[in-house]
């Protein structure tokens, strides 16, 4: 299916209520376990959605519109969460998240996105030339790829508790979910 | 991490919140959509879920608290629901996923789950011997494992949208999640 703007912002505004939803509340056995050195746990997942909600995606979308393809995004920093938010609780992190996607929700919308604004092109420090469609679809895939990480990894915490059944469950033995 | 009944419990009543959070008044292109023949919606993964809830995890629970090993478990009909709900909107099933979740745990509280009885055993059709603890820790894992098949399945509408951006997202690249 191809990008609509309007379908893309329906995903986008309902990420922040998703991760309430799952996660407020949680013991802490599940929102701060990983699944290993070097991967990340429900709380370090909203940390970095909230890190790119700060300083990534919006922005991006504004060098697009204002500078196209004359001035290269600046690189993401994807563990900028690790030291930005330390000793911040999940709540406040869920919280601030909200917060910041209605906010850029609303910077978006006052951009009026027209189809032709879509096609605009920006670049990207590793991928080269890419469009502000393309952005926005990515914006709303990232979304869904870190709840999929999220439920993966606390599904993994009850990879032995489950017994035979770990046979029937593809969430708990292949690959890794990463960025 | 080891099976803990409370904090099952919490993974468990949080689902069908999580549910309505991510696609409750979505548009039908990204709840109606599957990966290709043979593969689920978001509405099909719901109608698993709710029909998984009406036949199967609490009845499995019952025989083992009252007739143990002695009488096996019925199979489950892991497609029942595209016949069974034939007709309902995502919003019925989103519904009555949440009454039969919500009956569902009272009629747990009530069984007064201890730890003697978490090492009840039943018989699985295909996997034998389980006990009462794996199916909890099972029913958690399903839980979890269709959150992620629902994000996935969504995801992969913008597997083209994304552009070169497909490279960083694994969501649309690994290999599906099925049951």
């Amino acid at each position: 299916m191809g990008y609509q703007h309007e379908q893309a912002i329906a995903i986008l505004r309902r990420t922040p209520a998703t991760l309430t939803a799952l996660l407020s509340g949680l013991p802490e056995v599940w929102t701060l376990s990983t699944e290993g050195p070097n991967t990340w746990s429900a709380y370090d997942i909203v940390g970095h959605l909230l890190n790119g909600e700060e300083t990534d995606w919006i922005e991006r979308a504004r060098i697009i519109l204002e500078d196209g393809e004359t001035r290269p995004f600046a690189s993401f920093d994807r563990t900028a969460m690790f030291e930005n938010y330390k000793g911040h609780s999940l709540t406040q992190l869920l919280v601030a998240f909200e917060q910041a996607r209605t906010k850029n929700l609303a910077t978006l919308s006052a951009s009026d996105i027209t189809p032709d604004k879509l096609t605009s092109a920006g670049v990207h420090p590793a991928l080269g030339v890419v469009t502000l469609r393309q952005l926005l679809a990515t914006w709303v895939v990232h979304d869904l790829n870190h709840i999929g990480q999220i439920v993966e990894v606390m599904a993994r915490q009850y990879a032995d508790a489950v017994g035979p059944w770990r046979a029937y469950l593809a969430i708990l033995t292949r690959p890794i979910l990463t960025e």
